[in-house]
C-alpha cells in the first residue's frame, strides 16, 4: 500500500522527509528511499527494510543535500518481493540535463495495455513496477513544459496515484481524479511538508490539509501553482484506509481515524445481542493494535467490560522469509498469545478489523479455546472482503478471499466461532458519514467498479503489484 | 536485563530455544546466542541484533544440531556497548576435551573483586562481561564432578543469577539462593524446556513451574538430578519484573503478570481522587504498552473512561545509534503520538509503570498539552525510583533518578503535570500479595540491600553491567 | 579497455565463461558479470571486484543455467567509477517477452549526438555507459528480425565494439567494419566460445580465428549465420594491445603476442649505443611484468646481460581508493622495489612498454638511483603517447600525458634519467609486420584519426567512458 | 608461515606497520591484524584477507592511534582454516590494567603438552593456535617484571619463534635461541621499525639489521634494553627462506636472497649437461615468479637461452575455494599457460625452486608437453623435500611429500618429464656460504631434528599450525 512523503523549500529537506517516512512506516516496511535535490543534482538513497534501517547511519547534509526532498516506503507483496529496481524514487535523467524523481502509492489499472504500447515504441524498462510508466510518459509527452507534460501523462493513466514528483528546481504533487489515495500537505518553515497521513506532520507540530481530486500542484521558486485535471465528478476515497490501514492518530481525506473506529466499533455493537445469562461471563477482546479503538467502544456500547486478552509480540514480522515449518508448528503463536488469566472460562466476543483470508482469525479462536474460552464471538468491523483490490491495496486473489463465495454461517463453521458479525456496506457508509455511499470506493466488499460502476471480473488475470 | 532459554532432550533443540528467544525478546534486543550439543561437539551460532535477525537464514540442523541447547538474549546496556566477545552463550574448552557453555541472567554484586582475584592466579578473560566468571571459577574448581564444580563456583559468587549451563552430554540449570531472577522449566516430548518467563512455553502449550532459589538442576542419560545451594533463608523476587519487564501473559515466579498488574492499577485509583466538577471531562490512559492494564483497572476503579489517547510507533527503537539532533528536536514524538480527537479539552489521568529519569513522563505531558489537554494527572503503578538497581535491572546511575533525591511535589512541578500519584512500598508488596514484604527485592525503591538489610551506598563506584 | 567472453551450445556455458573472464583478468578489473540464457529466461549475476570474486561462491548450474552466456570485465575508469548500473552484461526485456543482452568492448565515438537523439525520442538510459546505445537503437529499429534489427543499429553507430548477444533462443557476435578490437572464437563440444584474446581459449585446449571487422555472426537452432556490413574498406586494429594490453600468450588478430614483443625489443635495441667504457657495468632490466620479454629480446640483441632489477608486488593494485598521504609518501615503493644487490654501482637499461602520465618512469628511475644505479637509460618499445584514444584504451586527458608537448630530451629531463629512446611510429608498424601502416590504429601516437584520416581535435569536450 | 611488523616510537605508527604488512604480503595472505597503544589503552583492527583490504578504509589515526604498533599476517593453512578467534595480534588484560599484545611467526613443538598444563591449571584457551601459550605463561609467570616475565615464559617453550609484544608503555622483540625465523630491525625517526624481512625496510629507506638468536629487546621511554635468553650454541636459519619464500629483494638473516638463488641457479647448472645434439633447440624457463633468478643464472651458466615459456595468472588463487570440478579439469592452467611461440618444438630446461607435493610440476610438464615442447628436463633448485616442518613452514603430511619416500628416477617417471636434477644437502649449504652446515635448518631434507639432532618420527601425531 506504500506510503509517500515530501519536503519543498526548508532546511534539512531529507532529513525531515526521513522522519516522515518513519512515522508513516505501517505503510510499507519492504524497502525505503529518498531523493533530494540542490538544484542542480538529485541525489539518492535507498535500500531494503525500515526507514530506520536504510537511514541509520546516513549523513543528511552530506548524501541527500538541498532543500527539497522526496521519500517513499515499500509495501511487501508477494509477487515481486524485493527486486532492488523497484525500491522508489524512480529517477530519469531526460535531455538537456532534465533530470526527474518520483514516488507513487496507488496502483494504475491500466498499466499493462499502456507498458505494451510504450514498448512498441522503443521504451525500455527497468523494473516490472506500473509506477514506472509515469516516467516514460513524461519522456515522450508533446507539452512544453513539465506541469502540462504531467497533465499530458495523466491523461492517459487510469487508475490510483498519490504522488510526489522533484525536478532540479520545482516540487510536485498530484492525485488522481477520483481521489482514491490520501495526500497531505502543510505549510513549514517558509516551505512545505506532503505525507500520506497526517501523522507524520505532527511530528514538526503542523497540521495538513488534503490535496485535492485531480489537484497537480507545483512549487517553485515563482511561488506556487496548481491545476485541476481529469474528470473528478466521482469522489472514491478508500474505505479500507479507515478501516485498517492508517493509523489512528491521523487524519485521512481530512477526517479522524479515530473517530471513525470508534463508530465503527458502537455500529458493530448495535448487531451483537449478549444473552442475560451470558453477560456476566462475557468480556470483550480486540485484536490488537488495529482494532483496539473499535473493540473499546464495542465494550462500551455494550455494556461488557474490555480487557486485554490477546498479547502481541512486536518484535516478530519483521523478517519476511518464515521457515515453513516454524510457520506450520506454531503458526499465529509467534505473534500472539493469549492471557490465560483473563480469557478462561468465559465468553469471549472478540473485534478485528476485517477478515482477508480467514488465517489469523481462526488461529485466534483457536487460541483462545486453548486457553480455556468458554464461547468465542467474532466481530468484525467491517462488510465481507469479496473481491482484491486494484486500488492500491494488497490484498490476496479472489480465490484465496474467506468470504469470496461463502456466506457468513459457513465462514463461521470454517473458522470454529460461536458466531460472526459483519458491518454491512451501508453501516460502513454511515460510519463514514457519507449516507449516499457516493465518495468511498468499497469495490473490495460490492465488487463494483468504483468508476464505471461496471461489476468486477472474477479475477483480473494479471494483478498489478501495489504501492 | 537479559532473557534465556533451554531445552534438553527434544528434537530440534537449537530451534525451539531460538523460538523461545523470540517470544522473550522483550527482555534484550542487543544480541542474540544459542549454543547446541549433539554429545560431541559445541556449535554456536550468535551475533547482533534480533533473534529473528540473528537466526533469519540458520540451517538449524546444519549449523546447531543436536537434542540439547541453551539461548541467551542480551540487553543493551549503556557502558559496555555490544562488543562481539561479550555475546552470550559463553564457551569454553577445558582439558581433556570438556567443553562447557552457559546463559547468565543478572548480576554478579562482587564480580570485580573475583575477577581480580582470578587474575592474580593467570587467568585472561576474554570480556568484561561479570558471567565469564562462571566459567573461570569452574576452570579452577577443585571437585571432582561438574555439579559439584558448580556448586563450589556459586559459593564464592554473591548477585542475582538464573543460569543454564551446557556440556557435552549434560543440561544444567540454576537459581541463585535468593531467587532474585525469574526460570522456569516444563516436561516437553520426553525431555525439557527452560525460560526466562512462561510466554515462551505458551509457543509449545506447556506450563511451567519455577526453578526454585538455590536449586541446582542437572539433565543427563542418566536422568534428572537437583541439589539445594546456598544460604535460602531470604527470598528476593524482582518485584520489577512485575511492575514492568515481564510480559503480561507470562507468570514469573509462580504468578500471572496480568492479575499483579490489575492489583496494582486498581490500588492505585484508590489514591486519586476526581473532583466531580471535573469528572465529566476526565479520561484515563496509558503510556502504550506496559501501562495498559493498569491504565484499564485504573479506569475502571475510578469510573472514568479509558481511552487510547497515545498511539506507539512500533516500528521505532530498533536502531539504538539515534542521532542527537533528531532525538533533541523530535525527542518522544518519534516514539509516540496523542490522538487530538481524544485528549483535547480533557483531563487526563495518565498512568505509567514507573518513573526512571522522568524523560518520557515529561514529553508526554507536554505532548498531551499541545494536543490540547487541559489537566495532565500522571499517576504511577509503581513507587519512586531511588536507587540504581545491583541485582539485573538496568537502571542509570543514581543522579540520573529522577525521584533520588526529590520530592514528589518537586517532580510534578519538573515534569510540568498538574498532579502526580505514585504507589507507597507497602501498596507494591500488598499487589504482590507479600504483606510482610519478605519475598521480594525492592532495593530500587527503598536502598535497603536485599541481602544484609544494610542501606546501599551513594553510587557504586563501578556499575556491573547487566544480563 | 575490458573484456569479453561468451559461450554458445556447450553444457556449463557460464562456468566456461567465468573460467575465460578469470584468464583476461588482466583486461578489467573493476567489476564483473555473466547472464545466461536455458532458453525460456535470462540469468544475471554481477557485482563489483574481480571475477574469482564475484562468482566465488555461485552455484552455476542454479544461479546462471542454460547451454549458452556472455560475460564482461570492466576496466576502471576515472570518470565513472563504478556505479552499478555500468555492470555490464546490460540486459532489455522488450515487448512480447523478447529479452536481450549484450557486451561491448570498445568505445563508440557518436555516442553523445545519439543519445541526445534518442532522448528526444524518450528514451529513458539507465547509466551513462556508451554501451547502452545498442540496446535502445535495437528498440527502435523497424527491421523485422533481430539481426537485421542489430545491423540496422550498427549502421547509426561509428566507433569500435567488439560485443557479443544473447536472446533468448540465439546468440550474436560482431566486430566493427574498421575491426579495433579483437574477438577470438572457436569451436567447442559441438558449440562455440568467444574470447577477447586466445588465452581464454587455451584453458580449453582449442584455438581460435578471429571474427572479422564488419561481421556479424549469429548462432541459433539453426546453425551459425553471418553477415558483413558497413564499410570495411579500413582495418584499423589497435596496436596498443600489442605492446601494453594483451597477455603475451594470447594470439590478437591472428597474431602472437609474443613474437610482437621480440621484435619490439630487438628493433628497439638496434637504437642504443652502449659506449664500450660503460659496457662492463651495464645490464639490462624490464619493469615487470609487462615489458619482460622486450627486455630480455633487448638485452640479448645488445649482448647485455638481462637481470630481474625490480621486484613487482603483485598483491598491491588491487584497492583502487589509496589513500593519498600513502601514495604521495611511498608512491611507486608500494608495488616496486629495486634489488641493490643488482642495480647497485650499474649502469642500467630500463625497458618499459610505454610512457602515458610518465609518473611511473619517474619514481622507477629515482628507486633505482636510491638503490645505488650509476646511470638510467629509459627505453621504450613503443612511440611517445601524444593523444588520448577514444576507441577503447583507457588514457588520461591529453594534457596529463608526457608526451603530448614535449620533445624528447625535454621528458628525458624531467623524468630525470641519463637517455631517453623511443620507436617510431614506422618501427612499430615494422614490428607489427604491417609496412605500409594501413591495418593499424595508432591514432594515439599520430593524431590522425583512424577512420576519416584528419586530425584529432586537441582534446575532446567529454571524454566516453572506456569500455 | 606468516609475516609480522612492528613499529616503536614513531608518527603514524599503525599506518607505517600496514604498509610493512602490505611489503610482507607473500607471507601470507589469510588474515591481516594490527594492535597500536597510545600509552593508555590498546586499539586493535583484524581481519580476513589481504592487508590491502583489511585496512582498505581504515581512519588510523582514529582507530589505531599511538605511536607503537605491531601487525601479523596470517597464512592460510589446511588444518585451521581462519576461525576468527585466530587472527592475530593475540591480545590479554592482566590484572591491574596490564594489558599485553603479540604477534608470532613461527612453530612452538611443546605447545601441545603445555597447553594441557595450562588447562590443568585453570586456563581457559579462546583459540586452537600455538601462540596463545605465551600470553598464558606470561599471565601466571612468578618474576616482577615484563621482561623477566617474558623470559621465564621462554623458558618453557621450545620451537620457532620471531615475535613482538606491545604494552601500554613498552614493545619488545624476540627471536627463539636457534634463530629460527627471521627478523630485522632499524632506526627511524627517532624509534625504530621491526619486520620480517628487509623488503619491508625499503618503503622507508632504511636497512635493518638482524634481531640475532636468544635476543630479547625491551623499548621504552627509559630507551632500549636487551637480554640473551637460551641456549644459543645453535643456529638453525631457516634454508627455505632464501630458497623460497622470501622476496628476493629482502635480505633475511643479513643475506641477499637475490645473491642466494643466483648461486643455487649456478651449482644447479653445473649438475646438468645438455647433449651437444639438443643445444640447439634447448632454452631455459622459469615457473614464475619465485624461481625466476635461478633460471636466469642457470641459463647464463649453461649458455642456454633463458625464455619467458610460462604466464602466470596473478589474478588468480586468491580466493581459497576453488570448486572442486574447476580444479580438476583446468588444474593449474587457471593459474599458467604456456607460451607456444616459445616453448613448440624445443627442449625445455625448466627450473623451480622446490618439488613438495609434486603436482604443479606434474602439470606444468604437461602443459609444455601439449604446447609443443620435445623434452622437458625438471630442475629444483634445492634438495628432495622428505619431511614436514615443525618450525614455521606449511608443508602437507609426509604421505603427500612426492620426495618422502621414492628414488629421483621414480619422481620423474611419476612427474613425466625427461630427466630431473635436484640439488644435494651440500650444494645447498654452499649456496647460503655454509660450507659445516652448521648455521641452517634443513631438517625438512634430512628428516634430523634441528636441535636433539635425533631422526624425526615418521610423522607427527598431530602438526601444529603454521604462523
Amino acid at each position: 500500500m506504500c506510503g509517500i512523503a515530501g519536503a519543498y523549500g526548508v532546511e534539512n529537506a531529507s532529513r525531515i522527509v526521513s522522519q516522515m517516512l518513519k512515522a508513516l512506516q505501517h505503510r510499507g516496511q519492504e524497502a525505503a528511499g529518498i531523493v533530494s535535490s540542490d538544484g542542480s543534482k538529485l541525489y539518492a538513497v535507498k535500500g531494503s527494510g525500515l526507514a530506520d534501517e536504510v537511514f541509520n547511519h546516513v549523513d543528511f547534509a552530506a548524501a541527500l543535500p538541498g532543500r527539497s526532498a522526496i521519500g517513499h516506503l515499500r509495501y511487501a507483496t508477494s509477487g515481486d518481493s524485493g527486486s532492488k529496481e523497484s525500491i522508489q524514487p524512480f529517477t530519469a535523467e531526460l535531455r538537456q540535463n532534465r533530470w526527474f524523481a518520483l514516488v507513487h502509492n496507488g496502483n494504475l489499472t491500466n498499466h499493462l495495455p499502456l507498458r505494451e504500447r510504450l514498448q512498441d515504441g522503443g521504451a525500455i524498462f527497468r523494473s516490472h513496477s506500473d509506477s514506472e510508466i509515469f516516467l516514460h510518459l513524461r519522456a515522450r509527452a508533446m507539452a512544453m513544459d513539465l506541469p502540462a507534460q504531467l497533465r499530458e501523462s495523466f491523461a492517459a493513466i487510469e487508475g490510483a496515484y498519490a504522488l510526489l514528483g522533484l525536478s532540479l528546481d520545482a516540487f510536485y504533487a498530484a492525485v488522481d481524479p477520483q481521489g482514491f489515495r490520501p495526500l497531505v500537505m502543510a505549510p513549514y518553515q517558509g516551505g512545505w511538508l506532503f505525507a500520506s497521513e497526517s501523522c507524520a506532520l505532527d511530528l514538526f507540530r503542523v497540521s495538513g490539509t488534503p490535496v485535492a481530486q485531480g489537484e497537480l500542484i507545483e512549487l517553485s521558486a515563482s511561488g506556487k501553482n496548481s491545476w485541476s485535471f481529469g474528470d473528478r465528478s466521482r469522489l472514491r476515497q478508500c474505505s479500507f484506509e479507515h478501516i485498517y490501514f492508517a493509523r489512528p492518530d491521523s487524519n485521512v481525506y481530512g477526517r479522524s481515524v479515530y473517530r471513525v473506529r470508534v463508530t465503527l466499533g458502537k455500529i458493530l455493537a448495535r448487531k451483537v445481542r449478549v444473552p442475560d445469562a451470558a453477560r456476566e461471563r462475557s468480556i470483550v477482546i480486540a485484536v490488537p493494535d488495529s482494532s483496539n479503538i473499535e473493540a473499546l467502544y464495542f465494550a462500551r456500547e455494550t455494556g461488557l467490560p474490555f480487557e486485554f486478552g490477546l498479547i502481541r509480540n512486536h518484535y516478530m514480522g519483521r523478517t519476511f522469509i518464515t521457515p515453513e515449518q516454524e510457520a506450520r508448528e506454531l503458526g499465529v503463536r509467534m505473534k500472539l498469545n493469549a492471557v490465560e488469566a483473563v480469557v478462561a472460562d468465559r465468553s469471549i466476543y472478540v473485534v478485528d478489523d476485517s477478515l482477508v483470508r480467514g488465517t489469523t482469525g481462526r488461529k485466534v479462536a483457536s487460541l483462545l479455546r486453548e486457553a480455556g474460552a468458554r464461547e468465542v464471538h467474532m466481530c468484525i468491523s467491517s462488510p465481507p472482503v469479496k473481491h482484491p483490490c486494484h486500488w492500491g491495496i494488497d490484498t490476496p486473489e479472489r480465490k484465496q478471499l474467506i468470504a469470496a463465495e461463502a456466506t457468513t454461517e459457513e465462514i463461521a463453521r470454517s473458522m470454529g466461532v460461536d458466531s460472526l458479525t459483519y458491518l454491512s456496506v451501508d453501516e460502513l457508509h454511515e460510519a463514514l458519514e457519507d449516507p449516499d455511499g457516493t465518495h468511498h470506493c468499497t469495490s473490495c466488499f460490492t465488487t463494483v467498479r468504483p468508476v464505471t460502476g461496471q461489476l468486477l471480473p472474477p479475477e483480473h488475470l494479471i494483478r498489478p503489484p501495489s504501492h
